[in-house]
């Protein structure tokens, strides 16, 4: 059995780490901190766990949690630069769910994220933990930068596109819509139920952390500088993504289903729909799946992607387990085949 | 006092209908009609309207129709233009919140709507009702064919942008976003809430029936013919059209934001908000408004413009409601005042 | 034109009066106070507002407040019993939509609300402004403490059965049912998105602050000590209370439908539906109005009463109007002709 | 492996049991029947099934369905009753999640249902599927009728009070409120989202279907006739049941946590919560679990008990598996053990 502590399993995507973990047949959790609540069984504050899981909330000691073999970091950025390099050291596996190791180029990061980046050379040493490009890499990884939510539903939807050339790489566009969850357990009047029901709004349209991420994604697949413009949207939810590609087809004699198909055809995490779908992101509610459909509406050279994830999973909780079985050669579904949950 | 009728109250831009137009001061409502409810009373089907309309549904009659001053159609495609012509020759004005005279092209028309068109000299003659733009053809009009939903909101928001030949007209973008409510009171498991909340789609990708008129809107506004994807989405909630528009400038050096505010500068049921804004789609629940915000990402040449509505008020009840005002002379805004319900 | 003033403009029942206010046709808003957001556009803060009110929140000062004939006190408990008296003494009339002169045993108040009353000369002078109860005090009162949003769905309910002396009041029953906005405009945890949409529970079953404002108004009526037991329960909406009430009948020979529509024949905004009926919460959405049905299942003694409200308008500040609209000889439908949003 | 069968696996139970049935790890589902889906992959209707079950719906043959070890019909009433009787006699164990053989009284079934029963002998036979009540009974078992989703939870939140005879059982009260998919995956207006979003009601106030089962289940439990107020509700969410229950205590001095304690000490799917606890519905969503709080307001002899359930699972398909795993010997956990998913 795997030994995993979790850093931060107050918020959203900690208690669905939770919610895997605990029932992860090749995982025992040991250790699960938070400051503001150490002393409290889990269970009490996330009552899905009752009779679940036995642990209590515990003040992050690094002794403690070194005797992991793996730790999630399930925290706001700034956290896991700090304390991820000593564990690293004593040979704790460490995946971060968090931001902090996803930006190669430490200006941007700082920029961005409004502080200084005090553990650069993690940066560099980090493998950014989607599977579905990196596996390799992530094998062998002992820092992993899980992608953030957005990211992970538009690059999957655009590479195949853009590993093999085929559109406008200067006009790309990601017009995303997510769950209400994707704004974390904190308590902002905008995310209350009477503030964000009942509506539907763009948010950050001027720039989204999301933004230099995905774009240095983009850019690796396509091999240059993309240019894309990103627009995420709030919608009256709680969980799920929707992210809406527009690119333009520099060749309109491209068959695209084939393409998609194949590329994803041993990703056990990527569903490639009949040609004409339209996935809905409850299809995917608590799953850790993406499915994705092409379109090219009148026969254009406008093609359209949709793709959908469940952000808390294959958006973030999901991945980081998909993630430490690779690292620890387990079945790579180990653990994540639950179904998604419809109605 | 204007004499109204209604013919087909009894779906969700009927009942929007009989809620402005109870308490509208100008207007005495005379007729509903349903054939299936025939000898109901109004306030039985929808009890929002107990003690505020004391009204049956009764069979769709010329005779009682055509007492009034004004008739409005909110009825599925194919009824309205069957029975307008009656009631337009005995001097009745005629308000078609449905899809029969939207469309000027009639093989377009019957391509999309899948039927024969009884009354192309009908269309021919009808003003498209979106004041805005036909103010003046709306004053002496007879019959109105009001704009989509949909295509309310996305000429609303392109409008600027293309009288003005700002951007280039073959590569248009609407990521539309709308509310339940938009696919009427029918009963069809998709609408059903177990399967509409909680959840998030693209829909008709391959082609939605507002495309062509969408199309010809923009058209007429450039001056050439435009090429638009559109991709209509359904997001959880009533009531509520986020239209997500995307055009390429040819121009970087143009200030939008003077403009969208100068085009709309005397239009009270047009908001063009501040540098920065996010236009939320329940600051117009229940309000005969549309709300605007202009962005352009990083400066890039991708403008992004945010146009919301209420799909059932300005996307349809409502701007029936100021079709008629203005045919009849009245305060444009009589009967409108009333304003957004927050939260 | 009758000035108004708000003290406290930024939770719901503020926002809330201020779109009741704002178009209602005797009043002008003079000002609206709120320290926090004092110099800010109210349509910053609340978009629905946007061209319809040019006011700005301003620091509470006695002096601008005292410039008008009445204000709302639209805070939490505590504020209006510290700032009322002074407005009194300059003629002022004050209408508290909080709960600091509800109840009229300090000590009681005191014990609920956890903290000493400041000015318990005001509780006794205060008129409790239900005025379907009181109307008669109202027209003549300066100082106006206006019901909860449970008391007034729980009490029109109850009323007749009360005044009749027909149940055991002993074994009185509310099980209650409220939408999220009546937790307020507060960065809670709790009334997230996340966590109160797609779930139920009851709260506050031990004890929650209406229970000794509800039992004292039901003793009144009874004209005895009644006791009750006050369920209430969280229900993913925004908007609307449902009150489910339960009594047993003393005399199973008594026909109630005739009782509760007598009673009620002469008020305008509570509407006894015919026998067999299930009011909606959504059929008074936005408007000022409260619906009852009146049930004996299976014929025994049991009554079920259902009882059903906006709790920001008939429970909060719709009501407030219409108490103003007595205080000052108005037509007390005045600015409450609305009619509720549906769908 | 036990090889299963499911007639009627269109609706949300039938999907219901397709997501536990698929990935039990004892069964491998064989046949699911729909006379209209016929031919149609499972998946493409619920693609939340999409490479999880490669199966297509087929017509209901019994020479197929006879090969199966067990049978689960997932149909409205009339179905079961029907076809059991050929299956039973060809060894195949039936678990009805529909209502056919719930109640003992045919005559009392007959008035309900409106249709004549047509196999009474087997009514007398079947065992009424609620573990906690019947453990030993369906063991030898080879029809189970499942228990309806209200009695499911009424039936666990009084049957302490009743077995021990703490209560007056003249003046019980149950209410209930139900998400919306209860009321079927069917094409009915009133279960759109536009009908049941944003509001609250009661319904079936004079009578719905499950009374006389939780009737005839608590006349068992209490050794007496009792008789119960049973007053249910419609919440808008999509799964979730929340039942408050009224009782007036005999004597005031009984400790009842203790007792509810012992009473479900032994069993995994009912969890008494701690004292003071208001279970969420969200606690159980997806989870085959029944959460219960008591509380004795202000101390009164007026006792309320909230238990909470999903309806789909502990309420349904979760409990028909449980029976499975009883009749088979299985771990009675197995294909049970998900975590409830929160947020």
């Amino acid at each position: 059995m795997i030994k995993a502590g979790i850093v931060g399993g107050t918020g959203y995507t900690g208690v669905e780490l939770l919610r895997l973990l605990a029932i992860h047949p090749e995982v025992e959790l040991r250790v699960i901190t938070s400051r503001s609540e150490a002393g409290i069984p889990v269970a009490d504050m996330f009552p899905n766990l009752r009779n679940k899981l036995d642990l209590c909330f515990s003040e992050p000691i690094v002794e403690n949690l070194s005797q992991c073999d793996v730790v999630f970091y399930a925290t706001p950025h700034g956290v896991a630069m700090t304390g991820a390099a000593e564990l690293l050291d004593k040979g704790v596996r460490v995946i971060d769910l968090g931001a902090d190791f996803r930006i190669k180029d430490i200006s941007v990061w700082e920029q961005w994220y409004g502080m200084q980046h005090t553990t650069p050379g993690l940066v560099a040493e980090a493998v950014y933990g989607l599977p579905e490009v990196n596996r390799d890499e992530i094998k062998s990884a002992h820092l992993i930068a899980c992608p953030g939510c957005y990211p992970t539903a538009v690059q999957l939807g655009f590479m195949p596109l853009l590993e093999n050339g085929l559109v406008d790489i200067n006009h790309l566009i990601a017009d995303a819509k997510s769950g209400v969850s994707g704004a974390g357990r904190k308590a902002n009047i905008g995310a209350l139920l009477c503030e964000s029901s009942e509506s539907f709004k763009a948010y950050a349209v001027a720039g989204h952390r999301h933004l230099p991420e995905i774009s240095q994604a983009l850019t690796q697949m396509a091999g240059a500088n993309v240019s894309l413009t990103f627009v995420p949207h709030l919608t009256p939810m709680i969980r799920g993504i929707h992210a809406t590609l527009y690119a333009t087809l520099k060749n309109n004699d491209v068959d695209l289903q084939p393409l998609y198909e194949q590329r994803y055809q041993d990703e056990t995490f990527v569903d490639v729909m009949p040609v004409g779908s339209h996935p809905e992101t409850r299809s995917v509610k608590g799953a850790n799946q993406c499915r994705i459909a092409i379109h090219r509406p009148q026969g254009g050279d406008t093609v359209v992607v949709l793709s959908v994830i469940d952000n808390l999973v294959k958006g973030a909780a999901g991945q980081a387990v998909q993630n430490m079985n690779i690292m620890f050669a387990l079945d790579e579904s180990a653990g994540l085949n639950g179904i998604a949950l419809l109605p």
